[in-house]
Parts: structure tokens; C-alpha cells; sequence
């Protein structure tokens, strides 16, 4: 088989989509980071004039570089950059039109839609779509583009942009770029192939270098300055391209120092916030100039399509028998989480809806995959019933006059309703009298039922980020592109979004979605299972759980199945087809963490082990038949090799320092303005950490471990690893600090500090110092948790404090704690601040307490009375649990009740319980109560003690309560009787509020 | 006939040069001034390797701004880049049909190559080659690249880069780019065509108000500083590519400063010589890089073909008969000039080398187009005489013994040249005696002869400017591409600069130059002419004028037919047809020397004029034959049109200042380090003019107007016209002083000041000031003419001093005008450097009068006593000359001559022709010879008055002569007759030196 070159790719897509309408146009002539930045995008994208252009763009993103040692990353990779405006109703198709041009064929490969937000805060520019994945690589971005330049799109463009390097690298079927084909050199003889890397596996090199480690930071700091001075004054002179122009520069320059590791995280903002400003007043200024010229491109432009006219109609001829109803949604691939929040509003709306339409049905049945939300009823009603409705009129009293003639408002009311006014009279409702009238509705067909009701059900699918396409300004999570609607076999007609409901489905996308008629809502499951598509995610599930297990144990493995991958990766096919593939055996020296991440974030792979160790294997799941499965694999196999040779990249280019000389860095991350860097909190830690292992009463060994832990704890922020893959933070700590020589528990400790339960005490302290801290600092500075929003993660923090100390079983005092850690902190934490703190942690150790299964009063009542120790808190919740389920509690628990019960009536002051003597006592049942508690061991710390003594007790506490009245009339006599009682009650201070019990 | 758009000629292009072994690459991601910078050729053609390459190139050039008004010259332009290395042998053949492919069909187009010397000093590198132009309007740069940041190149590179905008242009016959399409968009109905001007015009403007009037001129200094320290540091690094890269944001910012006018003559260099400098270490270090790679791309490459094997031979039957002889070189497009050049060289050199070859022959013609040389020879012996060579051997003392017999020395010379050693006898050679050998020389056949001839023959033929193109290493004008060698019908076979002769030429160029074979040599020029090639100069040139004089003739005017131009357009076709096209009578308005200037220097057309005036037409001839003439006309005068526009703008943006305004700038413009800017020359000027007034006796009036003159004479050198055609320079400076208001006179002055003769006297006197001023001022700076070499034009200057003086026949003082100047300068002109100067003008006023036709000796008689007045000088050349002429002038003369030669005899010391006294004198005819000497009226001042005066004393001084014996044995007798005659010698001083006169 011939080798595709690169040239060829390039031509091949330009003929593509210049004969699909496109211009075809040049790549800018300064760096820009992505062909977006061109402005042929950028500024054509604004305002309403449509445009369609294709272009190369070579896009410079320095902190991509790697000295050219990585297959497929590179600081300068060749974009195909394509802007269609508006929507032209098939980009997917187009694109994948454009593919088959290419020599892809999508049944020999894997092709997918992976969800992707797209956001350039840079330029204040977002949009919704795709990466597109051809077998595990992504190979292009997908965008609707929503916003740039800060201005809202109308219309929408659509932005593909092929990575023409992986393009090259799928086609041949490589390892690496650099040695597939540029094109070749005709000599006078024969001709000579040139490589890509011929061409630019050199520069690429030293661009790397300069990059990372040769330019110079005065002097491009000092470039960034006069680009954005002068794109500034270009702006204020009207020379928007100009302008345009040096924002491109400021953005080069600042990748740069970026990369050169100039910039703090502070200056960033500062940064970004000017670039983005100059961008706004760029595109803001575009857009005027473009209205002044009166938009020339829209002159000649058709006249937009409106479906006003052709409303849709349908035969009214229909069966009288109940029928299946079936509503597919045809869409393009939505995100994971929207086929899940789709099929949750769908399950919970349809029955509900059924009910306001007062439509019979039988079963309901909700389906949802990536390109598909299905509604299946059976038995649906053919008719509304007939119904009655009391139609309530004016009050009686105003309906008729004093001489009982109806009013006018009881004419007006009975012409209304149709009735003959002398039929009017006045009956009861809610209470008042008024004049009523019941009308009698007929019942609507269903069919005409539902062709109002369905544009309104698809309207009511709302998601958490949605997008407009079109001119019907419809905000959906991806458009929609098709409606089935059948009732048995008519087609329930209507329009929504700019798309008609017929009968017509679609099949797998790898068999590029061929269209499927559905003779009738009965046939629909058939018919749609024929096309190879899974439409039940619980069977897509099963169906991935048995190939995958059965893969791994063609290896002698186990798969590592997570819910949250298995459930995702469910959402992302229709048809699933698990291939497996290796990598390289040098990558399992990389941490295994490293490893995993990689292959379930990245890749959505599922991961090989046997024994506890990784195996070099995984397992994808393919959409679509088993049909050349080898170029899937090799494609997957490709990518992965690729992921882990730049992580290969970073590990060692981080470890060429030693992990304590990443510490002064930390400087350079901004933890938050008011509470200083990153290494201003590293050093809190430290000290917190030193007073946390005295209250832990660790051994001089550990404190020692512990104080070097808390130092080196944070240092991994600023490697190269965690900055590329910030779930990795610890881990990397750990590995490096092993390769740095630390000592083994001091490594495990920094790789436990963010593990919600650290297994070491050494971790433990870690992690309590750093969750403290955030805590205390981040409640100072005012930024509590509200609401659903906690966007500095502190509930996990107060869980990740309660849950060690209650597994580890440590004895802690959280007010000591959180005092200790205010006095650390740059700004004053009052007490009321440190109470409020206290109150929330308190709040999370409820939430583990009931989570880990205890009884919801239980807990209440011992986290009444202690909550500043969680491991205590945990025991006495245990003791407590045990107390409750006793067969005898119903004795204990109300003696107990009686004496606190008296105490805490309104009419008793707590000056009431101040004196006991037994001078004033003349009952013998309240002298041997009083004897009995005085008999007590004082000062209970657990439940058990303290039930124990209550328990001895029960019997004269009854006694007591039969033949006494405690609220006797005489004062002293009443109060030294409270008093007794309020003694038994306080026995419970400070272990549990029995008040909180049930049956209390 | 569709439209092209400006998409598909390029998508046309990759296809066409892709299809062609070339590798497609992309455009370069900084602003570069033209596809050369791009790393693609700068770097590539670098070193041994192959590289076939093409791109597109947006190419920005500030300074070519022009709002989006002119119609086809923009700050943008987009170049098509081809690179061939090494030479394919055809890639002119290549070129044209790429054209082709664009539907460019060279029959209905007239497609030229026109000479061009493309250098770029900035990035120290050059090469020859062509500006292709199609229908007048230059669409493409053809070179072939010989070196490139300070590197020669081997092999030598072909650079074809077009212009596609005004391919579009030419392809569409349109007016302007503006409207022109560049592709469509099609919508979901329609298809939208997309202009250019849509495209890049608002940006256009907007980036000529950037470039012209916005950029802040500190701040891009600043980003020069920045770009070029980060370059230099990045080369220290070894960083080749980064260090290219702000190599060329250097430029770019170089340009923009230019643009804005901010660099200063002084400054430029500096800043070229540092750009050189960066560029020439780019190139360096890459070199080095790739022969550390060992040149990869050569590995593969093919092995280079070599010749040698295949040395030619030929049939060695051929006839006895004298045969006709034609050489034709067949050669890419010669500069006009090189056509002259080797023409005279052959015309010289092939009789001289006939007889060095000892081949009888008959007429020999020569002949030479842009295309072809052809030397042609009737008659040609077909072999060489038999010769009998006389050989000198030994000395006959040693070529025999005392014996007689021959020695060893003698025996071996007659072995060498094959004698019987007993016939040795030694004979009278050069005065010695030797032993000799008359050696017979058997005749060699011609065929045999010319083979070895040939190659040398083609050697011999050197150019002002040669150049390299593939592994012979030969240097040529242009490219060689073919030889005929033709004795008789026989093919005589030779190779050289690596093409092998034969009996194939090829025909005109716009006939896609096709194979002609030649039967024979007799045949050879009828051939040709069949061929539709006027081989003949003189027939070319009549025709042309021919043919322009019926054109001219058509419209009622006349055309201005320049000896320089109809010589230099005979020398651009091998064809010529005329074709008449117009342009807007608006650009009448123009100046009509920049219209002229325009038409006949840049377009090569002539201009049409009535009574004076020009007429809106001009006539251009075409490569070629009258098919499709109305496209070529269309062509020709949308270009001139817009060079007009172009000439329109610059004057408008000059007249927003008035031409004084200007003067300050010239601050800025350099004359020369040792002597200051201009302004500094320009306040000289003004000295001196002031006492070049007085010396010349000027009226108050004129003395005033003509310091006006010389204090703005230099002001136009910094308008943007000037700027732009430097050959307009003074006539700008007159039309720009007019619209400024200024007298008539004045202006006219301005204008005269380049003239050789200024008509009025202001004009005279600033062209004096400035050509004194110059020639001091440079003499004095150690920078006199020497050899050939004259780059400031000083012999010119002086001829301008003269010529001058001489036609307005006023009497100077050139000694006092230098001694003035001297005094102005701001370096020392000693009386050395003073007489240096005067002698250097004689010499040049020796020239203009011998020029003018007098007799050589009458000039030099006259200059070796008055040279300082040229006006005096040539009143005196005029008389002498008239004397020289008299029938009784050789009685004149030999009289005056007796007196002269005898006290110039070498025994004669001055102090002998002191005393003069009649008490000394003994004889009547020496005493009446006295007498008559005594009654001369003394210092005559005129050759007329001194030579009618030494009529009178012919008679005496012959007597004299006759009786009287001048060397006495007398001591103070014969000083005192010495004395006499030396009186009558002295009467010619400051007159004439008769001693130079032929005769005397």
C-alpha cells in the first residue's frame, strides 16, 4: 500500500473544500497558536454575514515542544482549519465526506465524537462540539463556536480543525511522524521522498530549546510590553487588522515566557485579562466597522430558509385502537453526562406528562445514547376522554343582584361558558360560595395532543451547557438533526428547531449513518436493533463488562472496571466492540498512577493487572462491528505509546532536579491573593504540622518525617508532570521524592496528602495541615461554601479532616486545631470565624457519620453534645447505636427522657438546678435517688459509662417520678427536686443529646 | 469566457508543481518581505543537497502601501514560490507551461523575459536572471540564484516566483484586482462569489495608514533592538531557525521604520550591515549544520550525471569542398546590453581566430538576438594549409663536436622532430647560428580543428555580469542551452558548459520555442527567417521604426524615438510588432517627464507626441506576431495605467508639503561620511554659488533667484516620487517648485541642475556649485577616479563643469571656483588635491573638444597653456585650428618653431634668455629682428593677435635664422641671441604650446 504524504493531504483537502463552497485562503503571516486566531475566523465569524473559508494554518504553541523526541507533539503542528457560516445543516457528514477524500474510510476505523468545550479565555471565545477520535487519536476539533472576541455569534459558525500530522500519522499507520513522507523531489533521473522530519524534525528541535530553555525573559517580556502598547493605539486609531496583529504577538510573546516558566499565576491573570481586552475591543470594533459597510457579504447572500410556510400537516386518518408511540431525537453526539441527564428528565417527565394530557398509556419506556433520546409508550390512548371541568364564575353575592337576577358578570361568565343563564346558581367551592359551571371538554384526538405537545417535551430537555446551530435560536447540548414520530404508523408532525419529525431514523455513525425508515412505532426496537445500535445502556454496559473481562482474560488479567469509566464509556458508542492492545514494556516503569491516569482520562481505556501490577495492555471499546480491527488497534496502540512517551518527557526533564528545588518555585503559584503563593502556604503547613504532631503525640521519628513531609508536600505543583495532568499531584510527589532519595515513608506521606483517608500518621498530618489551612484561611477570606457552590472544594476538605481521624482513630481536638492554624494565617480569624469553621466541619461529620449507616437521631445526639473529636464522636455514635437497639431501650431511654423533659419545660430556669440538700427533702423515693446518684462515679466520658449508671438508676427514676411531684408547691422543696433531676440529665452533657433520640 | 479566481490559480499551481517533483510547503509564519526569506529557499538553497520546493508567500512590503487605491501595488502582495535545485535544464520551458495550466496561452500573450539583476544586499545575496513579463505588466521573477547570506551557492538554485495578483489581473484583462474574484461560497442555495477587494482591501488601507502614518516609531526601534539582540543570542546558541526568525522581524521592522521615514541615509547602512551580518551567520551556521548531518537529502539523491563518457565524436567523412560554417549558441533571454557585448566580441574575435586557425575563408557575418548568437562563415577551407615550420635547435657550438659530429643535444633534436641527424647544418636565426629543422605541418582537417576551437570559442565570450546555472561550473551571461554547429550539412561536435553541440535551434519564443533542425549551414538563415526570427539587428531596429513611425502616424502624432531605447527594445525580441495602446488623459496632468520617464525606462514603449505635447497613447512592441493583439494591448495598458496611478499618488502625498518643507530632510540623507548629509553638501552649495554669482557677474536679480535655486535644488531628493525614480530627480524638484509657487526661473534652475548644459544662467550656476562641490569635496575624501572606475560619477561632473562654460561661452576662473570650494569643505583640499582637480578637468575638457572635432594637436597645443578658462580655451582651439588650416601656415610655423626648438634645446639653461641688449648685437638682421620684436605690442591675449603678430617677424626670423649663428663663441654674444629668440618663443605663453602642433 502506497504511503500517503503530507503535501497530499493538504491538497486533497483543499480541492475537497473548495469544491464544497469554501475559499480557500493562506495561513496569517504572524505565529498564532491555532488557525481560530486567523482572521479569517476570528473576525469572520462575527456578525451576520455568512462565510465559509478553509485554510492551512502552522500553529505555534511552544509549551508543546519536545526537542522533537515525541511522536505526535510538537510546538509547531499544521492545522486545517475550516469555518462554515451559517450551520450548513451536515458539517458531521461533510467532515466525514471530506475523511473518505483522505483515503479514511469509517468502517475501517474508529471514529468518534468525544465531547469538547471548547473555551479561549484568552480571546473570551467558547463553543460547544467535538474532538473528533480516529481510533483513540484525537484528529480534529469540532466547534460550534457560540462567543468570540467576548461577542455572542449569530449566526453560528461551525469550526473544523484537522491535526494533519495525526491525519498523516493514522493514514500510514506510523509510529511517529517524522518518517512519513512530506512529498518528494524530482531529480532528472528518479525522485527523492522527503520526510516530514527532514524538514522539520531540526527546527522543531531547536525551537524546543529556545522555548524551554533559551529565550530571553527581559527581552520578550519587554516585546510583550511594546505589542501591547501598539495594538492599543492601532485600536484607538481605528486599524483593527493592525491591531489584530499585534494581539497575536502579545499572545506569541506570553506562550513564550509561559513556557520559559516566566510567569507567576498572578501575572497571569494580568496577562490574559489584557490580552483579552485588546481582543474584545478588536472584535467590538470589527463588528461596527462591518455594520458601517452594511454588511456586503449579506447583499448577495440567499435569503435565509424559514419553515414559517410549510407547517407541518398530517393525515387525520387514524386507527381508533391503541397504539405505540415512539419519539426518537435524532442528535449530534451528545456529551456523557447529557444522555444521562436527558434520560433522567425524560424518565421523570413522560409518565407526568401522559397524565397533563390526559393520555391513557401502557408501559413507558426511556432510551438514551449519544446520537439518540428515545420515548417508547405502549398502548397509547388514541383520544383524550371526554372530561368535565367545574369552571368557577364570579361570588354569589356579585353574581346576582338583590333581587337574585343574574348580574352582569353572571351573563358575561354564562356566554363565556355557553350555558343558559337561568341554569346558573351558586354552589360551595374552597370554602366561599360562587357561581360554577361545569363544561364538558371532548376529548382531542392523540395525534393532535401530541403535535403540540412534542416540540414543547423536546424544549423541556434542558443541560447544563447548551449551544445554539441555527437560525431557530434553539439552545440544545448538541443540534438536533432528525425526529421520529409515530404514532403505530402515522407520523406525528411537527417542528421544532428547525427540523421536521418524519419517520426516518439514523444508522451507526462507522457505517456513516444510513438513513433507517421505521414502518411503525411497534417495528421501532427491531428495526433499530438491525442497525447494530444498543439502544439500552444497561445492555451496552453488560455488553462492555463481558468483551472487556473476556479480553483481559486472554492475557491472564483482570480489568480494572471503574463505574464512572464503565458508565461513560457507555455513553460514548452505540455498539460496542472492545479491542486490546499493548504498549511498550519500558512505559511501566513510569508510576503506575501516571500509567492508569493516562488510559482512563485520557483514553477512556480500561486498564490491565494481574496481581496488582499493570500489565502492558488495555482495552477500548469501538463504535461499531469488529471489521478491521487491526488498524484500530494499531491506531490505539499509536496514540497511547504517544501519551506516554511525552509523560517519559516530563518525568525526565522534572527529574533533573530534585524535588526539594521545586519547592522555591511554589513561590511563583498563587494560592489566593489574600493568602499569599503557594509556598506561603507550604510554610503555614509546616508550622501547623509541628503543633498538629504534638496534639497527635507522634514520636520524635515521626515529627521529624512529618516536618520534612509537610516540606516537600506541595513542591510537585510546579513539575512539568502535574502542571500536564493535575490529578497526578501526589503521586508525583511521591515518585520523585523516591527518586530524589527521600526516605520511603516520608514519599508515601506526600502521596497520601491528597487521598481523602492517608493510610500513614505521617500522611495523616499532611493532609489535616493542608485541608486546615485551606479551611481556616479560605473561611477568613469570606469564601465559605454557599449554596450548591464550593468552588474551592472545602466540604471535601472538611470530610477529608473528620474521615481519617474516625478511621485512623485518633483522639483530636478540631477547636485546638482550627485555633492553632488562625494564628498562622495572614489575615485575623476571629472566634466567631473559627465557631463557623467548626459548625461546618461538624456538618460534614454528620453527613460521613449517617453515609457509614448509623441512624440519623443517633448521630444528632451525640454530634449535640461532642463534635470536636470525630473519632470519639464515632464511638459514642457506635455505643449509642448498640444502646438503641437494645430490647430494653424502651425502659431506658424514657426514665431518662422524664428527668430531662422537666428540666427543659419552658417554666424552669436554670437557677432552679442550682442546690440540692437532702434537709429539704421529705419523700423517701427522692432520698434514694439522690442517694443512687450521689453513689455515682462523676464525670462520664463514653456512652456506655454513662447508659450504664443511667441504666442502674431506671427503676428509682420511675419510682421517683410515680410517688413525687417534683413541681411540689413549695419553692425550695420544687427546685431541690429539679435540681435532682437536672443532675441525672446533665450526666449526658458532653456525650450525646438522648433529646434527639426518636421515642425521646 | 468564466472568470478566473485568485483560489484557483493557486490550487492550480500546487497541483502543476506538485505534479512536477516539487514539495509543497506553507507560507512562512512572520512577515517576510517575499518567499525567498522563507527558511524553504533562504535556507535550502544552501549547501549541496537537492530541494524542489513551492509555496505561496503573502509578502509584506510596507512601502508599498497605497490605501487599497492603486489598482495592482499593495503592502500585501501574494507571491507563488518555486525553488529548483539544481537546475532541471528547462526551467524556463516549465515556467511557461505552468502558465498554461493557469490558461495563460503564450500565442495570445506577449510573454518577455526582461533582464534583471535581482540583488538583495540585506541578506548579502544575488543572482541573474528575468522579470517575466506578460502583455508589458512583470507577473514573474525568474533567477538564478548564485549566492545567499554571504554563501556561494553550488549548485546554483532556480527561484521562479510569481505574482498572482497580477496573474489574476492579466487572466481576467481587468482593470484592477479589487473587484476581481477570489473564490465563492456557497451557500444552501446559492453560491456567493467573493472578491479580493472583499478579501484585503479594508485591511489594505488600514495597514498602509499603520505603515505610512500610525506605527510609533520608538516603539518599533525598540522592537528592532529587541528582535536583533534575541537573533544574535539565539545564533550564539546555535539556534538556526529562532535566530532566522527575528532575522526577519528584524526586516520587518526595518521596513516599517523606512515606511514611516525614520531611518536616515547614515543609519540604513547601520542597519543593513547588522541585518547582513545576522543573515550571513544564519547561513553560515547552516551550512555547518548540514555538513554535520551529512547532508542527508544527498544520500538518496541520484548521482549527478557526468558528461565525460559521452565525449562527442563525429563522422570524419566529409567533403573537399569549401563549405559554408554557422555556430549558433542558443541561450535563455541576454540582458540587451550582453547582446551588444558579445556581438562586438565575436564580430572582433573570429577573423583574428580564423587566421590563428590558419582556415581560409570567405565573408564571415555575425549575428546576435536575445536568444541566439550566431557566427557565420562562408567559404571555410575544409582543412587547414600544409605549413613548413622552421624549428630552432641547439647552438651550432653545441650541436656538434670538435670533430664536426653531431652531439647528444643535436642528435636528440633531430630524433625529436624526425630528421636524419646527417642533414643537420646550422644556420644565421636571430643573429646566432643554430642548428634548425624545417618541420612540415600536414594541414588538419577543419572539422577536426573547430571541435578543439569551439569550446574555447564560447570561453571567450564574457560578460559585464556572468553567471553560473548547473555542474559545469561554466559562466555565461544567461543559462546556454543548445548549440548548431554546422560546417556544410555536417554536425561538428563539441560539449561545453555542459551542453553538447548538434544541428537543432529552436524558434521564437511565443511559439514555445520549437525544435528547428538545420540541414545545413547554407541553409541555416533562410531557416531562421522561416522561422519567423529577424536575425539581423539593423533589420530589427529598421522595422521598429518602421512600424512605431505608421503607429504614430495613425493617431496624427509622432513618436519619440530614442537611439537608446529602439537599440535596447532590438535587443529584447527576436520578433517586432507594434501595437499602439492608450492610457487616461487624466495622467496628462502628470508631469510629462515622469510620463515619458515611465513609459520609456520601465515599459520599454514609445511615447506619442503632436506639436510638442504627448498624446495619451504609446506604442510597445511585442515578442512576436499580431495574434490576439487586442489582449496584449489590454495588458500593456492596464500596467501602464497603473503605473501612473502610482506616479499620481506619490505626487499627491508630496504636495501636501511644500517643496522647502522638504529641505531640512535631506538632513537625513546622506552624500558622504567624510562630507556630511546633503543638507550639509546643500549649504556648501549655497557658498558657493554666492561667489560662483559674483565670479560670473550675475545681476542683483539673478544673483538673488539663484540662491533660491541652490538653496532648494536638492529638495525633491527625499519626495517619495524621487524616491521612487531616482532618474527624476531636479524635474521633480522643478514641478513640485512651481506648485509651490515659486518664480519660474527658479524652478527652471532646479530642473536644469542634472542637465549636462543648464539653458539659463541660474541653472548654470547651481549645477557648477553642485558639480564643484563634488568633485573637491570627493578628490579631497581620496576618492578620485581610478581605472575604469568611476562610481560617483566625477568624470561626468567635469565634463559638466566644462560643457557648460563652454556652450554658454563665459569666461572662469575654474583655479579660484575650486580654491572657493575648498574653502567650504569640511575637510582640508590642499594645493595638491587642488592641481589634482584642475588637471583631472583639463582632461575631460581635452576630451569634449576633441569630441567636438578639433584637431588633437590644436587641443592639446592650446590646453598645455590655457586650460582654466575652457570658454577661453576653445576661442583658442577654434583660431588655432583656423591657422592650422591657413596654405601659408607652413610658413608660419616652421619660423616660430626655429625660435622655440632652439632655447628648448637641452644646452640652453634659462638664465641664458635673460639679458636682451642691442649693445651685444653685432649683425643687421639680428638687430632688425630686435627692432621688430621691441615694436610688438605686448601681451597679447588671443592665438589670433600672438600669430598675426609672429606673421609680421616670419621674414626676419628667417633671415635671422639664415645669417646670423645664435650659438656664438661669444658667451654674452649668443646668450644675448638666445635671448632674442626666446623673447619671440615667450610670446605664445598662455596662448599656445605650438610645439604640440603636428609639423612643428
Amino acid at each position: 500500500m502506497k504511503n500517503s504524504s503530507f503535501q497530499e493531504i493538504i491538497l486533497k483537502l483543499q480541492d475537497f473544500w473548495a469544491s464544497h463552497g469554501c475559499l480557500i485562503t493562506q495561513p496569517y503571516y504572524t505565529q498564532v497558536g491555532a488557525g481560530t486566531m486567523n482572521p479569517a475566523t476570528f473576525l469572520r465569524v462575527l456578525g451576520p454575514e455568512p462565510w465559509n473559508v478553509a485554510y492551512v494554518e502552522p500553529s505555534v504553541r511552544p509549551d508543546d515542544g519536545r526537542y522533537g523526541e515525541n511522536p505526535n507533539r510538537f510546538q509547531l503542528h499544521t492545522q486545517y482549519q475550516v469555518i462554515l457560516k451559517p450551520d450548513p445543516g451536515n458539517p458531521q457528514e461533510l467532515y466525514l465526506e471530506s475523511l473518505n477524500a483522505l483515503g479514511i474510510d469509517p468502517r475501517q476505523h474508529d471514529i468518534r465524537f468525544v465531547e469538547d468545550n471548547w473555551e479561549q479565555p484568552a480571546i473570551s471565545a467558547w463553543g460547544l462540539g467535538w474532538e473528533v477520535w480516529l481510533d483513540g487519536q484525537e484528529i480534529t476539533q469540532f466547534t460550534y463556536f457560540q462567543q468570540m472576541g467576548g461577542v455572542a455569534l449569530d449566526p453560528v459558525s461551525v469550526e473544523i480543525t484537522y491535526g494533519l500530522e495525526r491525519i498523516l500519522i493514522a493514514l500510514n499507520n506510523a509510529k511517529a511522524i517524522w518518517n512519513e513522507p512530506w512529498g518528494s523531489i524530482q531529480g532528472r533521473e528518479s525522485a527523492t521522498v522527503v520526510t516530514y522530519g527532514e524538514i522539520r524534525r531540526q527546527e522543531e528541535f531547536e525551537h524546543s530549546k529556545y522555548y524551554f530553555e533559551a529565550a530571553d525573559v527581559e527581552r520578550v517580556r519587554a516585546m510583550y510590553d511594546l505589542f501591547s502598547a501598539e495594538a492599543e493605539a492601532c485600536l484607538a486609531g481605528g486599524l483593527i487588522v493592525p491591531a489584530h496583529d499585534y494581539v497575536l504577538k502579545c499572545s506569541h510573546s506570553f506562550n513564550i515566557l509561559d513556557t520559559r516558566g516566566a510567569i507567576s499565576v498572578a501575572e497571569r491573570q494580568a496577562f490574559f485579562r489584557r490580552i483579552r481586552e485588546l481582543a474584545k475591543g478588536v472584535a467590538v470594533a470589527y463588528g461596527e466597522q462591518r455594520k458601517g459597510l452594511e454588511y456586503p457579504l449579506l447583499k448577495n447572500a440567499e435569503v435565509r430558509m424559514k419553515n414559517a410556510e410549510s407547517k407541518p400537516s398530517f393525515n387525520s386518518a387514524f386507527s381508533n385502537l391503541h397504539s405505540s408511540f415512539v419519539l426518537e431525537i435524532g442528535v449530534e453526539e451528545l456529551p456523557a453526562s447529557d444522555v444521562d441527564s436527558a434520560h433522567a428528565h425524560l424518565t421523570t417527565r413522560i409518565p407526568t406528562l401522559l397524565d397533563e394530557l390526559h393520555l391513557a398509556h401502557g408501559d413507558v419506556r426511556i432510551f438514551a445514547t449519544p446520537r439518540r433520546l428515545t420515548v417508547y409508550v405502549e398502548n397509547l390512548s388514541p383520544s383524550q376522554p371526554d372530561r368535565e371541568n367545574l369552571v368557577k364564575g364570579p361570588p354569589a353575592d356579585k353574581a346576582f343582584d338583590k333581587d337574585g337576577k343574574p348580574t352582569q358578570a353572571a351573563l358575561g361568565f354564562a356566554k363565556k361558558n355557553n350555558l343558559d343563564p337561568a341554569t346558573l346558581e351558586a354552589r360551595e367551592i374552597d370554602g366561599g360560595k360562587y357561581v360554577a359551571a361545569v363544561v364538558k371538554q371532548k376529548g382531542r384526538p392523540t395525534p393532535e395532543v401530541l403535535v403540540d405537545a412534542l416540540p414543547k417535551l423536546v424544549e423541556s430537555i434542558k443541560f447544563e451547557k447548551s449551544m445554539r446551530w441555527n437560525d431557530s435560536g434553539v439552545s440544545f447540548s448538541r443540534p438536533i438533526r432528525w425526529y421520529v414520530a409515530l404514532l403505530g404508523d402515522m407520523v406525528i408532525p411537527f417542528e421544532y428547531a428547525g427540523v421536521v419529525s418524519g419517520n426516518t431514523s439514523r444508522g451507526l455513525r462507522p457505517y456513516d449513518s444510513p438513513e433507517i425508515k421505521i414502518p411503525s412505532a411497534d417495528k421501532y426496537f427491531d428495526t433499530i436493533r438491525e442497525a447494530g445500535i444498543l439502544l439500552d445502556k444497561e445492555e451496552r454496559k453488560a455488553s462492555i463488562v463481558e468483551q472487556v473481562n473476556q479480553a483481559a482474560a486472554l492475557i491472564g488479567g483482570e480489568a480494572i472496571i471503574e463505574d464512572g469509566l464503565l458508565n461513560e464509556v457507555a455513553n460514548l458508542i452505540e455498539m460496542p466492540t472492545a479491542v486490546m492492545g499493548g504498549f511498550d514494556n519500558e512505559y511501566l516503569s513510569l508510576p503506575q498512577d501516571v500509567l492508569i491516569s493516562v488510559m482512563k482520562k485520557h483514553q477512556r481505556y480500561f486498564p490491565v493487572e494481574k496481581n496488582g501490577k499493570l500489565l502492558a495492555h488495555f482495552i477500548a471499546i469501538r463504535n461499531g462491528d469488529d471489521l478491521h480491527m487491526d488498524i484500530v488497534r494499531e491506531g490505539n496502540e499509536h496514540v497511547l505509546g504517544a501519551r506516554f512517551a511525552d509523560a517519559n518527557f516530563f518525568v525526565r526533564e522534572d527529574i533533573k532536579l530534585k524535588l526539594e528545588e521545586y519547592r522555591p518555585k511554589l513561590a511563583g503559584l498563587m494560592f489566593h491573593t489574600k493568602l499569599g503563593s503557594m509556598l506561603d502556604k507550604s510554610e503555614r503547613m509546616l508550622k501547623l504540622a509541628e503543633e498538629l504532631s504534638s496534639m497527635l503525640a507522634l514520636t520524635e521519628h515521626e515529627t521529624r518525617n512529618t516536618h520534612r513531609a509537610t516540606f516537600l508536600s506541595k513542591a510537585d505543583l510546579v513539575t512539568q508532570m502535574v502542571t500536564e495532568m493535575t490529578s497526578l499531584q501526589g503521586i508525583i510527589g511521591r515518585e520523585y521524592a523516591i527518586r530524589s532519595g527521600e526516605q520511603k515513608d516520608i514519599a508515601i506521606a506526600i502521596g497520601e496528602q491528597y487521598q481523602t483517608v492517608p493510610q500513614t500518621k505521617i500522611g495523616l498530618v499532611v493532609a489535616l495541615a493542608d485541608r486546615l489551612d485551606s479551611l481556616v484561611g479560605l473561611f477568613a477570606s469570606g469564601l465559605a461554601p454557599t449554596g450548591a457552590k464550593d468552588p474551592f472544594g472545602l466540604r471535601r476538605a472538611a470530610i477529608g479532616i473528620v474521615q481519617p481521624l474516625i478511621e485512623h482513630n485518633v483522639d483530636f481536638d478540631l477547636a485546638a486545631a482550627v485555633k492553632e492554624s488562625a494564628k498562622t494565617q495572614p489575615i485575623e480569624v476571629g472566634a466567631e470565624v473559627q465557631k463557623q469553621i467548626l459548625d461546618f466541619i461538624t456538618g460534614r461529620l454528620n453527613v460521613v457519620l449517617k453515609d457509614a449507616g448509623y441512624k440519623y437521631d443517633v448521630v444528632d445526639a451525640v454530634l449535640a453534645e461532642q463534635s470536636n473529636n470525630p473519632a470519639g464522636s464515632l464511638r459514642a455514635v457506635k455505643q449509642l447505636q448498640a444502646w438503641v437497639e437494645r430490647k430494653d431501650w424502651h425502659e431506658i431511654l424514657p426514665a431518662f427522657a422524664r428527668c430531662v423533659r422537666i428540666i427543659r419545660s419552658p417554666s424552669v430556669t436554670s437557677d432552679q438546678l442550682l442546690v440540692i440538700g437532702r434537709v429539704f427533702m421529705s419523700e423517701p423515693e427522692e432520698m434514694d435517688l439522690f442517694d443512687a446518684v450521689l453513689s455515682l462515679q462523676p464525670g462520664y466520658k463514653s456512652v456506655d459509662e454513662f447508659l450504664n449508671a443511667i441504666m442502674e438508676l431506671v427503676p428509682l427514676i420511675n419510682i421517683f417520678f410515680d410517688k413525687v411531684l417534683v413541681m411540689a408547691e413549695d419553692k425550695i422543696v420544687r427546685n431541690n427536686r429539679l435540681a435532682l433531676v437536672g443532675q441525672i440529665a446533665s450526666l449526658s452533657s458532653g456525650i450525646a443529646d438522648l433529646g434527639k433520640l426518636e421515642g425521646f
